[in-house]
């Protein structure tokens, strides 16, 4: 059987997908398989601090695998800046519980792909969650509220 | 004078210290120079919405110069993702008051630069509050601490 590493994303979109399957099936080994094998990628998970390195990125996704829980993933409005050896793709991840009816979750997401000998891989995600739309996060207060 | 649209930024990190010089001096004709004239930027300021277009991203440095405040702005830890025409920096932001003494507050940043005809601009600014260090979000509790 093939080593993992072996397999090639031709594409960055290629990789994106198997990054987004890999997560609904808390597939470690597949997930492990999108990430460049290097010490400067780079992990960011919904709240969380920043993970530097294939072992500590790793070591998040088991933790998260182990919780047992098997979310559905679509990804929408996806918007890509692909130059010829790094991609970026900013998108809204739209999480939900398998069986659950609904608008479900969402997570907003920054992807990075680079290209290298063994074709695209991701070295930066960066997620965070996606506020309610009734609850702006960075609008100041408007200085009306102050003055009445 | 010469437009501030026509201002080059030969390299992605020419166009980052234009971009934190402009933050720390609520610039806001600086900060919209480093922007591509697009309608496919994304911000996101820490704990924010998507923003997405010239327009709202403008809107929203628009609210939080109004605040008034001047920030300094120190950037660690940068890694750097370079290809010919897409380049992101993963870096932290380290914030303080003048005159303030101590640590400051910490942003994680991804920066997403592209390569046009005007030079290299920012295409995305994806911020998020850096958790403290004894409070890691993203780890699901010890199954130990559910059978004690």
């Amino acid at each position: 059987m093939p080593s993992r590493r072996s397999k090639l994303y031709p594409t960055p979109e290629d990789a994106e997908t198997a990054f987004y399957e890999a997560f609904e099936r808390a597939d470690l080994a597949g997930m492990m398989a999108v990430w460049a094998a290097s010490d400067d990628i780079v992990c960011i998970h919904p709240t969380g601090p920043r993970l530097q390195g294939f072992e500590a990125v790793r070591d998040s996704w088991v933790q998260i695998f182990s919780g047992g829980s098997q979310l559905r993933v679509r990804t929408v409005e996806v918007k890509k800046f692909e130059g010829q050896s790094v991609a970026v793709h900013s998108l809204v991840e739209v999480l939900t519980a398998p069986g659950q009816q609904g608008a479900g979750q969402s997570v907003l997401a920054t992807n990075v792909y680079e290209l290298g000998d063994t074709g695209w891989r991701m070295v930066v995600h960066h997620a965070a969650p996606m506020p309610e739309p009734s609850a702006p996060a960075d609008e100041p207060p408007s200085p009306s509220h102050t003055l009445h």
